[in-house]
């Protein structure tokens, strides 16, 4: 099948797959979630996407709706339904079906697991991407993975119409991440990204990123930077576990980058080795 | 029944209404809610709530799932086949079943609506609370009534854990909201209350309660004010649809109000007597 549904154990095309009304995904978002590319029927960077949801289910206080093994096997099931070559695997779990009340439900509720794999094209090594920036009026718990996307659609929603294909957040001046990316600079050899704290998303994609520069002898700085640096930047990344390492051509209709393309090239040609590598047949 | 269920036509017994796992309330949180208390099969101020329904899809850029008068007409059936004399009437819209992406599906594919009616006693007319302090560490779309509840849920819950009843979100200082009511203070013969910003949702009862104090010609200072103000005010409210108007009697464990039980119990029992005249059988 070309798009595969899972539902606590039941199968199936994604558009026939149903859930309770009272899972409570479906009124508080009360839930985490992964997402991964997927080729061959293999989950890219696979061990550390579960690692990330077990921390954010645990940072919600979510009991796992199976064991690491389990939901491996449930998520092997899917692949193995699903027939194009490549795809986006998603998981997400949520504290259960209950009557709707802001308490978390009895303990004897077990947590719902969902899983959804989609067509989605192998990223493109090169790629690029246009971007706006926008204020960033999320909350404060954007390290933990969760269902509570609203404002991440808004803004997103926003940046295609203004014929955008990403929007990089700005929160008191400073560049957070985008609305399913993480961004980064290149400036003077070295990367720069946003420390891993309650203002962004620990990208797996992002960890892949500053692996490949270690790896390299490229040097990495966690640290913030204000908006005005996207400007100044030798180039501009950013980063999706669905889209690889594109880097930005303008930014609120200014050029952007470009002054360090070999560097790029390097990085992004590693990374797509390493997908191609640990997705072989 | 004793909890009815709706979704896109279909009334049931709650527990057995099941929804896509494609509907984009399940993993993104994208859409709005209302609820309102029931007594007789009549809603009590129902107009506001559509109102605010309203509004809140405007500002999701939502296209409601029906007109006013046939979403009306939704809500009375599902009143009509519930049993009991009192309830908690909720209604949800999402913005459409589609395949996950974050930017809003074709105009082609309708918004989803949702009702649930479950039994909720009828708001005692002097109910107390004990309440808790927390860092308001939400989002700044306060205003608008979504379906992105998880920091409401977590620090609903750390309330419940540390016995209290609700909870205080401080922003900066600043007194906001409660994790699922507005809060208000009585001090020198005024209701003080913050203003509707994007910091707090505009309450139907906290609006029901300033139209109170108006027509008892008790000032109204729509203001905000800091947390110091919660412990040396004459008495702390809070205010909520499902709860009706309740004053605190502790907060973070320092004893708060009771110095002003003339004004409170006339503004609670003003509140009461229009619930009545309004849901009269």
């Amino acid at each position: 099948m070309n798009a595969i549904g899972y539902y606590n154990g039941t199968i199936g095309a994604l558009d026939e797959i149903k859930i309770p009304l009272l899972d409570r995904a479906v009124y508080f978002g009360d839930g985490c979630y992964e997402a991964c590319f997927v080729q061959n029927k293999k989950a890219f960077e696979l061990e550390a996407h579960l690692d990330r949801f077990e921390r954010s289910m645990a940072l919600l206080k979510i009991v796992p709706p199976k064991s690491r093994e389990a939901l491996k096997t449930a998520l092997s099931d899917c692949m193995a339904a699903y027939g194009p070559d490549t795809g986006l695997l998603y998981w997400q779990c949520s504290r259960g079906t209950a009557k709707r009340q802001h308490n978390f439900p009895d303990a004897s509720v077990p947590s719902n697991l969902a899983i959804m794999i989609t067509p989605k094209p192998r990223p493109e090594a090169h790629g690029t991407v246009r971007l706006m920036t926008a204020k960033d009026i999320r909350f404060t718990m954007c390290n933990v993975k969760t269902l509570n996307l609203l404002p991440n659609v808004l803004i997103n929603q926003q940046a295609t119409e203004q014929g955008y294909d990403e929007a990089i957040f700005v929160r008191d001046g400073i560049v957070t991440e985008c609305t399913h990316s993480n961004v980064h600079l290149l400036k003077d050899g070295a990367l720069w990204t946003h420390p891993t704290d309650r203002y962004i998303l620990p990208g797996i994609t992002r960890m892949g990123l500053i692996g490949i520069c270690n790896a390299l002898g490229v040097p990495v700085r966690e640290e913030p930077f204000p908006k005005e640096a996207l400007f100044t930047a030798d180039e501009v990344l950013i980063s999706a576990s669905g889209a690889g390492v594109r880097s930005a051509t303008e930014i609120d209709g200014a050029p952007v980058g470009g002054k360090a393309t070999a560097l790029l090239h390097l990085l992004q040609d590693e990374y797509d080795r390493k997908l191609t590598e640990e997705t072989r047949a």
